[in-house]
């Protein structure tokens, strides 16, 4: 093989040979101790508060040195409240069912042998991620609960904090009898190490990048690993001709105005233009909740302050109180809309015609396809899964919200009596 | 994006575009359509043995001036028989139970939501194979019967035998109204359309290499696709020193001797030192049934037929009437040399002993971990799949024989009442 060495794979080479090694011990663990840790894990954060504030107070300083936005500061910056709120947090992912060693299908051959396919934790799991260190506890703790080992590599300006939560969680584990190297740190700054990740085939089965575009971007861009993760959540909601108007209305503005910054957020609006009577109620309630609107030119003369859409508004996510508004031809013209616009993140139809909302959920090629309901339910949480290491929206292995499922694999076992192959 | 387009990128983006357009289509076709014109090209695929027949010869013409193998030319080599089990191949993918549509999951939420989890096709496939022409018609057929796309890159030697099948399977689809894009064929001898073919991201959702290692290697190693396939098949049978004897010898010839160049034929026998009074008629058996037998030291005395096994035998594929038989200490010796020298394909242990066996089913990390049956059983057609495009040792997405379900992926479908988020 011609592939050039440099420092940062033989550093991905180190982590990732005793990531492997912690693997094959925490497949075979039974879930009560799995649990035992990430619960240990939340009471070494909880003990460790003041080392973990103090980690944060010089890599806030650090920051604010180096200029860094109020948002990302934000981001950054951990109390007692959110200390507290990622300990509970642990303690709710070790509550979770373990999907390890549940048996999917069985069946018996016609020669007796006895098939069973049985979920089997994937390995090791590589998480890129940014400035939030809650990400440490966090997707350290569900990659554990499914049996794998994991490396984190987190943002460099975060790098203090997560070395004192990654030290606490390491001392909550190792206390239950767990490798230290279930859930490993790159310790280093060195963005390369990044890049080593990203080639680290045989060494990560998975990579899931939490972050920012520019982050998500290069991972899917050059990643050599398969990659969780989506890029874009260009969601839209559907309001069809035979919508009731006020679940039109409701959904709408909760899509879209709830919270801006999600990646279930609404981004566009299409209405059938069967329901343009609905049009002015629900652009008035988006611009009365204080989102800018902008609008195909057959609506622009509802409200002053509509403004007119451009060609680029129908493949932007604005992840901000901007909507785009698109006149449609019926639940075809929508379906099309999406498909040349859409992300296949979530998407949503209003209708009280159950045979326009089946053709709607079959024809949409997205991970999540709504009827009658806020795209802001794209959330592992409200799928009931309890956590989500993230949402995809690839199309092999796992779409949608991926929580402890989506973090194992499976194997066949096959129990004979002798049975030869004729 | 700062991507080089050559030419065959261009032909690749044309490929692709019709490919998805087809899948859309293929995707919302119902399982009777699709049957119907897996059967139709079956047909059309009988008919046109005349033509079938003629390009062979030519390809086979061809191939002989061109100095090809034996073993090439007899894989690409057509007659009446070869056409009739491939259209009869056909015809029993037609009736698979087709896995589109299928609820794996439903449950409703707190807030009154209906979630559910349904199978769809995952897209367009792409399929890379070498001198085989029947690979054309059924990895086309598998593709179809699962509501997928495909594209279809043979060997350059079988290309007008692939024609011909190509041209005859369109028709029989055309013929039951499916778009003629549903199997494509790539036209053009130019190699570097692998490549394209190979960083196809966004047009080609899956690739499906199907031929020798170099083929495998070179997509594995290169695509920026994901890949569904397994390079190596280095299998272990592992004989307890709680194996019955007469089932240890029986499956340890079958698992190395019943074929021998299949990719679940056993490479290497795992003796336990416990066993060491089984190990003279098992070696002698394979000896008798003309296998070379490579052995560890200790072994080397039983017989003046057996050879010295060297550190390389445990890596080695043979592929080929030859094994290689190391002593282990009990079933935690055999899972580390298999963890050592496995390819996570397919392993097997003998014994009676209930405890033993479910250790090492729960400690081997292969796609296929059997108990007293033969590694030889490890194939679609054995496990009840009717069918398959090939065994991945993948951990993402599918694992072991890949049938209709591995073509598949999900999506969710989410069923309110008008329901926002709070």
């Amino acid at each position: 093989m011609n592939v050039s060495l440099d420092e940062s794979d033989l550093v991905m080479a180190r982590l990732g040979a005793a990531a492997r090694d912690a693997a094959r011990v925490l497949a075979a663990t039974p879930t009560a101790a799995k649990a035992a840790a990430v619960r240990a894990a939340a009471e070494a954060i909880r003990a460790a508060s003041p080392a973990i504030l103090a980690a944060n107070a010089g890599d806030m300083e650090a920051g604010r040195a180096a200029g860094l936005s109020g948002a990302l500061l934000d981001r950054l910056m951990l109390d007692e409240k959110r200390i507290a709120g990622m300990a509970a947090g642990l303690e709710s992912v070790a509550a979770l069912p373990d999907p390890v060693g549940d048996t999917i299908a069985e069946w018996t051959g016609r020669n007796g042998l006895r098939f069973s396919r049985v979920r089997v934790p994937i390995g090791v799991i590589g998480i890129v991620y940014e400035s939030r260190p809650n990400v440490t506890a966090d997707a350290g703790a569900l990659c554990l609960m499914a049996g794998n080992a994991c490396i984190l590599r987190g943002g460099s300006e975060a790098l203090a904090t997560s070395r004192a939560i990654h030290q606490a969680m390491v001392e909550g584990i190792v206390g239950e009898r767990l490798p230290a190297t279930a859930v490993q740190l790159v310790e280093t700054p060195d963005r390369a190490v990044v890049g080593a990740m990203l080639r680290a085939q045989g060494l990560i089965d998975m990579l899931v990048p939490r972050g920012g575009k520019g982050l998500v971007a290069r991972v899917q861009t050059d990643a050599r690993v398969p990659v969780l993760a989506h890029l874009d959540g260009i969601c839209h909601v559907y309001v069809d001709g035979a919508a009731d108007p006020a679940k039109a209305l409701a959904i709408a503005v909760n899509a879209k105005m709830r919270r801006t910054g999600i990646c279930g957020a609404m981004e566009t609006l299409l209405i059938d233009r069967a329901a343009s009577a609905q049009a002015p109620a629900i652009l008035k309630a988006l611009l009365d909740a204080g989102c800018a609107v902008r609008v195909t030119a057959d609506l622009l003369a509802l409200d002053p302050r509509l403004e007119p859409a451009t060609d680029s508004d129908w493949d932007t996510e604005y992840l901000d109180a901007i909507v785009s508004v698109a006149t449609v031809d019926g639940v075809e013209g929508a379906c099309h809309h999406i498909a040349v616009h859409g992300s296949h993140h979530t998407d949503s139809i209003v209708t009280d015609d159950e045979a326009t909302a089946e053709r709607f959920l079959a024809a949409v090629d997205s991970a999540i396809v709504l009827h009658n309901a806020s795209t802001q339910f794209a959330d592992g949480g409200e799928f009931g899964f309890g956590a989500e290491i993230g949402i995809s929206t690839g199309r092999l292995h796992a779409r949608g919200p991926v929580a402890l499922e989506g973090l194992t694999t499976y194997k066949y076992l096959v129990r004979g009596n002798g049975q030869v192959r004729l």
